[in-house]
């Protein structure tokens, strides 16, 4: 197997980049990377960490593209990038499977969509990320905001897309998958959401489990939430978000007081637990869903550790074939039709 | 002043709907109320209490419309019920200024939408509840699911109403507007994002402060945030609903350890602090907008005090004159526009 990891472009790029790959070729015996940017500062990176091993590769381009590149400008003008030259190898070299990126999500999107093929049948490619549940597990939401307008075609192949991905790279058996809806009823929502409510309930390669509110999203209940772009992005965001100034005011509501300071010197790993309990960078990148080769885009401000857990995920979705697991189920399912 | 309260359909009515309405009357000695349900329960409350007041009225209208309801049933066959016959008080007496209820959502919108007029230039009413910002004030979100599809001139509709509201209601000085959005650059989102935001741009009587992503709602940057009704009820109850399982989450960690445990003792005070800075009772209930007369809608869980929060809220909402004013802006706006 080997991943293309594009080390230019996060907050901490290179040097979270090229450590974060590094740390997954222990794990992983029959993994092999390629370095694409900087040529002289990922090979400071490896000399610092000592670490020397036919399993990588290095490929210099060291333009990089930035949140202010125009998606079709970083594509046209930026081909000496880091990030344009990882999409060509993905594309042009047959033994490459996966590509892993921390850079600027519009370019990324954009050269997959425009040079990296669809599997066959897939509409649309669209993001799938990973949140931690109440009960100890994951949900995942696809589409998360690669695709604002949807059909209800497009929403059954984002189930179908997101069960094959939770089934191969989580191992989660039979995922329940909620329709995001205003409400529980079948009759809810909009014309698109009774539309797909419909064709979801007779999509046999999922495990349609009906409307879900916004509301019961971490609780457990469900393993994939379905959705346009648009209202995944909110809900996402919007999941991080809370989570994220809740434990900020109560850190300092902690600090307001010599007494919750004291108290709270009690419980210290238990804050710390919490907190990284609601770090979405511990469960890996948001990946693209629906292209030929396996796509993980890691958040701009990834760590070494989120680098690695978003090179074991594209390791886990081309190991588990995925991809041929997701173009079997999209036959089936037009076949069924058809019938 | 007069407040019709619909003292049936909530789950703690009519006890919590009737002692959350008396409640007011001291507070406000211009107000007078009109409680409408059974009486003979109504009553008992009353006496229960040792409230005698000529500044309450009781009229019976013993039915009660529940959420298996379909809207259009519920005001066809449930006449005598508490909400039904609250509206037509509302439609039919000049001197009944607004109207609090705990009930069915969908019927009460229908029977509102049916039997009371828009206010002058007003598309569609729309829901703008209110939760509390980490910065210590409160941001609304309009629409948060009366109007699941929209236009961008209904968006600016959104932001003109709830503008006024915040200023009439919560006394917000030139309320901050942000667009929903899944990113903060002028082009982000859809074609109905686009227009919004140039129309927004445009209309004098809002502070418009531009796209707003789901992760800075409780922010405090943003007093208002502007979104179709389906995102916006997305929003909306993934807020709530991750602050519930977070704090819901320390709880059952707490619990989990003897050492955790006695921390918690001394921050006694500040988790109980926490958990009511996140009820959203404590905000009021989610008013419609739009309508001649003002309409709270409470939720269905509220408890004595969320009722008494929501009197109030109409109080303030009649007393500012935000009918009127939504009027004016409105009118100004089209003016402006037909320039």
């Amino acid at each position: 197997m080997k991943i293309v990891v594009d080390c230019l472009g996060g907050d901490n790029s290179p040097e979270a980049n090229v450590e974060g790959a590094i740390l997954t070729l222990r794990k992983h015996e029959d993994l092999k990377l390629i370095l694409v940017g900087d040529e002289t500062s990922i090979r400071e990176v490896l000399e610092k960490r000592n670490v020397t091993s036919k399993r990588i590769e290095v490929v210099h381009a060291p333009d990089v593209v930035t949140g202010n590149d125009k998606p079709i400008d970083a594509i046209r003008l930026k081909k000496d990038s880091s990030m344009i030259r990882s999409i060509r190898m993905l594309r042009e070299m047959e033994d490459v499977d996966a590509l892993v990126s921390t850079g600027a999500t519009g370019p990324l999107v954009a050269a997959a969509t425009l040079r990296i093929g669809r599997i066959e049948g897939v509409r649309r490619p669209a993001f799938c990320p990973i949140l931690p549940t109440m009960a100890g597990g994951v949900v995942g939401i696809c589409d998360s905001g690669a695709n604002v307008d949807v059909s209800a075609e497009m929403l059954q192949q984002f189930a179908i897309m997101g069960s094959r991905y939770l089934e191969g790279a989580y191992r989660v058996k039979n995922p329940r998958v909620g329709l995001l809806n205003i409400g529980k009823e079948d009759e809810k929502g909009d014309d698109l959401r009774r539309e797909a409510y419909q064709l979801l309930s007779g999509t046999k390669s999922i495990n349609f489990a009906g409307n879900m509110e916004a509301r019961e999203f971490l609780s457990g209940d469900y393993d994939l939430v379905v959705c346009d772009g648009f209202s995944g992005n909110v809900l996402c965001k919007a999941v991080e978000g809370t989570a994220l100034e809740l434990l900020k005011k109560i850190k300092t509501d902690i600090y307001s007081k010599k007494k919750y300071k004291f108290g709270a010197l009690f419980m210290k790993k238990m804050f710390m637990e919490e907190k990284e309990f609601m770090n979405y960078q511990n469960y890996g990148g948001s990946v693209l869903l629906g292209t030929e080769k396996v796509i993980v885009k890691g958040h701009g401000s990834s760590d070494r550790a989120a680098v690695r857990v978003c090179v074991d995920q594209a390791y886990r979705m081309v190991k588990s074939k995925m991809n041929e697991n997701i173009r079997k189920s999209i036959m089936e399912d037009a076949a069924f039709r058809e019938e």
